[in-house]
């Protein structure tokens, strides 16, 4: 089974569309700085990616019929959100990346401080995003969703993971300790990213906890098999340097668990996501494809 | 007239119990990459400062008689971008300043990973602080918050700025760059910190313009006078070192205009700006004490 079996291209090239219409500047601009943070901002969002989070929002929302005019909106505020974290994630400061997803990271393409700025930039854009009365006719919900993405992305959530994964690097920790940091550092933004489906059709707690307990599984299982492709791929296919974590002597699941381990882990977390979908009357094959879809990538 | 003449101490003293409570994390952690993040939070947060754009926030919201339960909130979510906004500035990749009011930076007291976080943090903080419903009852109101924050902050706004400010300390430049760079660097941040007041008591558009342009014409006095205290502040006074601008070939006003066209142009400034409280019947007071505090102003 190929990524076409498993992505619907035509929202794909909605969010690709999308995301390419968000950071065009509103007005002409000609002064060399502002040129140069929109080319920034540009050259990492438009540079290709899953856009796994953006399409597990459009996905959830499919599934309580939310126009995809507002769930490919909301889940383009999460990819910028997403991006602008790879940026400050790869600087020399944090984990010192030159590649991603086989392109020069922003700091080399550009430098630190146009880096830096860029990240700024995409995060700040992600939460204009939401507040636009494009993305939902109703402010209630509009600011649910940057209350949500807000928690997720913030202190308590994906900044602080990537605090705990800086200071994991200098020491030996337990399986539950890598389990919280990764539950904060990847996993809040993707249950965000299923839970915005639910809040753009206001559905009920049970609706909005059944995608959230989804996208937790699916979330952890996604980091494990992160950690296995550390292992196992090769930069050709991944697109960014492989056996890093070893390098940085980052804890990962792997050493935890062994591979086969990791492998039986993520398993019987893609089983736990996918029967969370039971209480769904409605189609539930594009979550499922999804998360069938963890567990085999190559990349 | 010292400062306590101009600023009213029981506003103050909202705005930092305020800070003081946003940054204290909402359940008890142990982690310790979350203790270092939020620690670094408050530290650049709660560590002084005029707190001059909340106080803005305040003293416009009361010409409209918002209640400062709102106003409190809504400027102290500005000051929080705002301290971001320095964290950053003040990396090695940016301006790399050691010492910001008197005590050692960010990244000197933590390091560049924990600094690049913290101000992440902050600013993500700043959008949950304006969706809460704390901070208006009238959702609406909130994602007008929230979008105008957004642009003033974003690409368009401070961050672009910030951009050509590091671009601009290679080059030589006009008197209008300046102005334009400083419009977006700091100016949009006060602006948005008086409309802020305006949009809280959703006032009518003339009465937003009138804050908003006092805003700017303060914003960019309060900017001339900041390149004459490079020039002729102590460290003491200031904070911070001085003299910097002229070390990093920074153009300013001071290079424009003279220290006597500086001083000029500011108190034109000044003026102009306290003839756009005419159209107020409330009392004027507060907002005409701060701008003429910024003429006068030593630190």
């Amino acid at each position: 089974m190929s990524t076409e079996d498993i992505f619907d291209a035509r929202i794909l090239e909605s969010i690709e569309g999308l995301l390419d219409d968000l950071l065009s500047p509103e007005n002409p601009i000609s002064a060399s700085g502002l040129v140069r943070i929109y080319d920034a901002m540009r050259y990492s969002a438009l540079a290709g990616g899953k856009r796994l989070r953006p399409y597990l929002t459009v996905a959830s929302a499919d599934l309580f019929g939310v126009s995809r005019t507002y769930s490919v909106r909301a889940g383009c505020a999460i990819e910028l959100v997403h991006c602008y974290s790879l940026i400050h994630d790869d600087l020399p400061a944090m984990d010192n990346s030159d590649l991603r997803r086989g392109h020069p990271t922003s700091h080399i393409a550009y430098d630190d401080a146009t880096a830096i700025l860029a990240g700024d930039g995409l995060l700040t854009e992600a939460f204009a995003v939401l507040a636009s009365a494009e993305t939902h006719p109703d402010a209630g919900v509009r600011t649910t969703l940057v209350s949500q993405l807000a928690a997720a992305a913030g202190a308590s959530g994906m900044v602080g993971g990537q605090m705990m994964d800086i200071l994991a690097e200098t020491g030996v920790a337990e399986a539950e300790d890598v389990e919280l940091l990764q539950s904060l550092k990847t996993g809040a933004l993707i249950r965000v990213s299923c839970r915005f489906g639910g809040y753009l059709a206001e559905a009920n707690e049970d609706h909005i906890m059944a995608v959230d307990t989804f996208a937790a599984r699916l979330g952890l299982a996604f980091q494990i098999t992160d950690d296995l492709l550390d292992v196992s791929g090769s930069e050709a296919s991944t697109g960014k340097p492989v056996g890093r974590d070893a390098a940085n002597q980052k804890p990962t699941f792997v050493d935890l668990l062994g591979e086969a381990g990791a492998h039986k882990k993520a398993a019987q977390l893609i089983c736990e996501a996918k029967d969370q979908l039971a209480c769904f009357s409605t189609d539930i094959q594009p979550l499922t494809r999804i998360a069938e879809f963890i567990l085999r990538r190559q990349a």
